[in-house]
């Protein structure tokens, strides 16, 4: 059997398979599992990418049933039960095609940011869904320091100190948090001509509160703290434009302009490309988001051997709404097929429906801060936040025993430092018409 | 006054310059101090970027007669006592242009590879300098495995799992130790259809033993060192072509060819382009290496306010040979100098000519082996790879109190685990006719 991804519920899936009598083969096109829900921590410069990111091999080393192929799928054929994996090989120019039968297929590919049609912002605006997003945002926010510490016009100064998110969900907010922290106490001291605490932090969000997918009472809770650090909140205000040195606004019918020079996307999540091309093979539609329909069972209709879970997945609850795109769904969502699949390879009758079990929700607002909604128990602050820390470290060391890793990022958490401030290369090969540095010219144009 | 730099002589001259009564401006292109030394572990995923990349405003923010300025110096007018520096500024396309005046200058702006005529190697055998440097090799290597995983040719998978190291150095030789060590031990059970511990690992020198610039007796000795880890050596070898797979050699009048995917440079050095431009503003020659003669005080014959320090100076010992281009005599240089300026500012006389103080060399084979060249004791073995450990920990922790960063590292090193296997978008970029990443493919050519 072949399982796509190795995120959240593609692993999940592999672990729970590991005690049926099945060849397992994942295919991901990164070699590591990247746990999505600190990423913000490596484009603030609190963790580094490897804090956050292990080898899938390690993870499943163990596990003698799977093997890892590093490749991308880029097409399904639910005819010959097979895929179509395109891979590289260092010396050759080539992708190298290659086509792997399957008898069981686990579809958990996820989702990329979306910018509602809108695919000239994303250079303008980066998002956050990989690593290399996050070390380039990691790039931008200091090198607009850097650059307003050189700057002597007062105008641009303040352009460039100016830092607008847009989305008020869970990233978001945890994003604009983490950059006034580095602002109002990180960067406090380190600079001559620019006083970093002047930054001005804007969330834009087009609801009418930020974290909308929590109950009222926390959003409110949560918008306190925000504003607290001094963070500017601008509720039902959709993005109609984005350019070099601006952001244009409208809230109602009342337009307005900020002048930045970093915009930060946190808004829109659609699901991957192979999304599309799978519901396509199989006859079925995909939602306004990109995901793929599935039965109760997660499998899609008509296709029994055939699943799709996580982020690329569109399953309803039994009230009849879409889950949402988090961890939480995508974890018990792999859990479920290969138990599942475990007990149809081993001759047994197959389990009820898939059923999601929400442990509650929660979201850091900076230091110390936070706000959980545990279905029945909701509440906000210090206590929020050592759970926030608490389940964050549970989970990435589930993984692999990485306590020594957390220790220090608990350190460097707790305390304001922030070490891994470097601005590298991913960042300026984003930047259109810039000077690039000496070693690239070296290189023939790629 | 300036500095040009952030590298170990540039940092060392700014902080001997605390209690100075004079405005610094130091001017970097990278907004961190880099240590050099340690790289080859970032290469090989024992350590995170951040690990040994500390921000230059973070080291020097106490100092109050400091700023600091991120852009590259392009030129020196030591007529009119100015450098121009080009920075970039997130949202302009266009690099600014600043001149600034000097009173007193101090360029330590390091060294590059340098592929001896050969640029068109670099693509083919990139070396290692940079951070950029070091995750785009640590890319390959761990690609090098994947791809072999998935070959079913069986000499196309020999082809990449050998692994050329063009270099006998201290640098060649670390990286060739580690990487035998990663593919002996941690990567040992993570494949299923290669055993990694079968790689072929080869140092190629010119010289006629490894370690050259240490003594007969230690080189010998590393070179068991390396041949009990599997590595072969070969001496007396140039390197006469670099193909995408594989690389021709000339030992004496004998040629060879090794078949290989992955070839890596850790043989030439050579002065930033900088030296050059400086050298003809103030009308000396440069040396082979692009480097810059300076008299016995580091200043330019006929500039006496212009210090060249570091690996851009060519500075001799009294003996007449010229001072190697190590760690060491960066920092001394450089205190030196800030010593000097110190005592010239507060209206006290000169000090002496520079005198380089050789505390000895020390270099590590893999684990738990090193060798020690300390003037009159010479040794290797455990005892020396504990001092290459502490002296290096002792390095690092002078700029910052990272002790727990450290912990970390020797904690992974002593176990056999090395968390940051990651292959990222660099390694990517780097091979020209790739196919992209559907990312990239979305920003304009840039």
């Amino acid at each position: 059997m072949v399982i796509v991804g190795g995120g959240f519920g593609g692993l999940n899936a592999a672990r729970s398979l590991r005690r049926a009598d099945v060849d397992i083969t994942l295919v991901d096109k990164r070699n590591f599992h990247l746990f999505q829900p600190l990423l913000y921590q490596v484009a603030t410069g609190g963790l580094s990418p490897a804090n956050i990111a292990s080898p899938i091999r390690g993870i499943l080393r163990r596990q003698k049933n799977i093997s890892v192929v590093l490749g991308d799928v880029v097409a399904v054929n639910p005819v010959t039960n097979t895929i179509e994996i395109h891979s590289n090989e260092p010396g050759e120019n080539e992708p190298q095609t290659e086509f792997r039968p399957f008898d069981w297929l686990i579809v958990a590919a996820g989702a990329t940011h979306s910018y509602f049609g809108h695919d000239d912002w994303e250079r303008l605006a980066p998002g956050l869904k990989t690593i290399e997003d996050a070390t380039r945002i990691r790039g931008r926010v200091f090198a607009a320091f850097e650059a307003a510490e050189q700057e002597q016009d007062l105008e641009r100064r303040k352009e460039l100190m100016t830092f607008v998110i847009v989305g008020g969900g869970p990233t978001g907010v945890e994003l604009a948090g983490a950059i006034a922290e580095l602002a109002r106490q990180t960067l406090k001291h380190d600079f001559r001509n620019i006083n970093p605490p002047d930054a001005r932090i804007v969330i834009v969000d087009g609801q009418e509160r930020m974290l909308a997918s929590f109950t009222p009472h926390l959003s409110q809770r949560a918008e306190a703290s925000l504003t607290r650090l001094g963070i500017e909140l601008r509720t039902n205000t959709k993005v109609t434009a984005i350019h070099e040195n601006c952001v244009e606004l409208l809230t109602g019918d009342e337009s307005a302009r900020i002048m930045t020079r970093t915009v930060l996307w946190a808004a829109g999540v659609a699901a991957v490309p192979l999304g599309r091309t799978l519901a396509d093979a199989t006859g079925v539609d995909v939602d306004r988001g990109g995901r793929v329909p599935v039965q109760s069972d997660l499998s899609i209709k008509g296709f029994p051997g055939i699943f799709v879970i996580g982020d690329l997945a569109r399953c309803l609850t039994p009230s009849g709404s879409p889950m949402p795109g988090v961890a939480p769904v995508a974890i018990q969502q792999g859990k479920y097929v290969g138990r599942l699949i475990s007990r149809l390879l081993a001759g047994k009758p197959p389990i009820g429906a898939f059923l999601f079990r929400d442990e509650g929700s929660l979201a850091t607002i900076g230091r110390s801060a936070a706000v959980a909604d545990l279905g029945r128990l909701k509440f906000s602050g210090l206590f929020a936040w050592l759970l926030w820390l608490l389940i964050h470290i549970m989970s990435i060391a589930q993984f692999q025993n990485r306590m020594l890793v957390l220790f220090q990022w608990a350190w460097s958490y707790v305390t304001f430092n922030r070490s891994a401030r470097l601005i590298t290369e991913s960042y300026e090969a984003s930047e259109p018409g810039k000077k690039t540095n000496p070693k690239q010219s070296n290189e023939p144009p790629t």
